[in-house]
């Protein structure tokens, strides 16, 4: 591959959106123009550059990984597009979800097409060894993330749950995806078992800092901001970390309140308006924050000893910070 | 890995099942349940085994790619899991499908699960530079599938669409894994270039006689024999390769009965029957059943050279012949 290493910028965005251009197709079938949809205008990007500032963390360069880092950008958004089908969650990004636009069923084989272009691209480049090594550690956190999605749906309505099943899930969900894509960029990189180890620690506790902050979103941050319904939760009846916190502080009435929303029936906007006073009187919302600055701590700490890693340690300090 | 090359009864099914076991979990959670209920009790395990039968066609024994052909199975699995949601088929295997037993959110999640296990099967056992060809060539093939799968969607209800077009979806929905599955088992157990490209030539062939028998089958065997409901094609008004023959070959009254079956609204019972008679009137089934035939002809003509695949021939008779 010959792609510059930087763009003009100095960051590797564009890098990416090409590469994701290359792997998903010019849009002229309707699977691809449903990929296309899905993943353009890109959100953050966050596994991509993760991977690629990792693999510069421990000395490696760009275009070492760029391949790789847009397949788990593919795969990332690929689990989006089966989340608001499951979720039926008609925005995402501030925009129609792919099922609300496709249809359900393209929006399945959308979300399909979009996880094998990313395998396709994983697998596409560098010593066969480290790509392999690289796409092992992803699969098997692609396979943690369809099991911390399928617990969700279980406890959906149940506020009994506990805060440590809601931090499991997202452990499986989240972390373990925004992990590997530091691991494996730093393995593409030919790190040293402890680097990627370390590297890996510290992208699950970014992507802890980073879920954390994402629950608390639907009450700190207008629709406008995150681009997506800020009753989305509520409506699907999910317990969220900011929620069960709530309620393992809340005095007999709140609890009841809460108790009450999460039978269901509430309507979203009367049921939003409800929690947010419950998570309010047990200082919830605080209890949350300091939760996401603490994983960005210890996502910080696991930095020392590594040669490059300024970026890396501003990135888990703003997933614990963001607005949006 | 040390498991046994053969099993008791001669067939390496059990060795298959035993290895889907391994990659799919006990089934304590509900993700596991749902992937295990999709696999147990399996189908045809048409896929492992033309894989292991390619391994050993060409010198290859069948602990080289027993991983390999399990994942290709998970991969196959997920697919047909995914595929009833599109579809809204309550039937599979003769049982509920996955989306009508455990619902459709948890049906995509287990579709996606299985995917994943697929793929960790897939990369986890043989040298890396073969297994890494294998891999990527097995992904391709299943970007193929999502677009097949997508195209059949869009000639939902369309007649005019043309025998070419039906011919290519099957290539790219069926043919295309059968082919990987032979190709991947060949180059896993070392074969030349000039070998794992003609078993895949073998694979492909294979495939498309296997899937033009499938399509008759709704015509020519009952329910209980195929497990799947007669009337499925019918009722999402999909034109498959008998339907488009006849129409090319029928009579204007004819076509006007195909073409008010496939604008919609008459009873699937009643849509069935109708076709049939045109089907029968146009020698379509026999035509189909030819083009099935010469296949299966062309996928044994592959064969030549190789060292020992009279195992594969036979399996690409039957592909032709199979009743269920």
């Amino acid at each position: 591959m010959s792609v510059a290493v930087t763009s003009a910028d100095g960051t590797h965005i564009p890098l990416v959106e090409a590469e994701l251009l290359r792997w998903v197709g010019s849009g002229d079938s309707l699977l691809e123009g449903a990929c296309l949809d899905a993943l353009f205008p890109p959100g953050k990007l966050l596994r991509p550059v993760l991977c690629m500032e990792s693999a510069k963390a421990v000395g490696g360069t760009v275009d070492q990984v760029l391949a790789f880092a847009a397949g788990i950008e593919c795969l990332h958004v690929a689990s989006l597009v089966h989340d608001d089908i499951v979720d039926q969650d008609p925005v995402r990004r501030g925009r129609a979800s792919t099922a609300e636009q496709y249809g359900l069923a393209e929006a399945l084989i959308a979300g399909d097409g979009l996880s094998m272009a990313g395998m396709a691209a994983m697998l596409s480049d560098g010593p066969a060894e480290r790509v392999l090594q690289a796409a092992r550690v992803t699969v098997d956190a692609l396979r943690h993330m369809c099991r911390g999605i399928m617990r969700e749906t279980e406890i959906r309505g149940d506020l009994t749950c506990g805060v440590p099943t809601v931090l499991n899930i997202m452990r499986d969900k989240t972390a373990a995806l925004t992990g590997v894509a530091c691991q494996a960029g730093a393995i593409l990189a030919g790190a040293t078992h402890e680097q990627h180890q370390a590297l890996r620690r510290y992208g699950e506790q970014l992507g802890m800092a980073f879920q954390i902050r994402d629950d608390l979103l639907p009450y700190t941050a207008e629709d406008q901001v995150t681009g997506k319904t800020a009753t989305s939760d509520v409506a699907n009846l999910q317990p969220t970390l900011p929620v069960l916190l709530a309620y393992d502080a809340a005095d007999e009435a709140d609890r009841n309140l809460l108790t009450t929303v999460f039978r269901g029936g509430t309507d979203p906007v009367t049921a939003h308006r409800d929690i947010l006073a419950v998570l309010t009187r047990t200082d919830a919302l605080n209890k949350a924050a300091r939760m996401a600055s603490s994983c960005a701590e210890q996502a910080r700490a696991e930095l020392t000893g590594l040669p490059d890693s300024t970026r890396l340690a501003e990135l888990a300090t703003s997933a614990a910070d963001r607005q949006r």
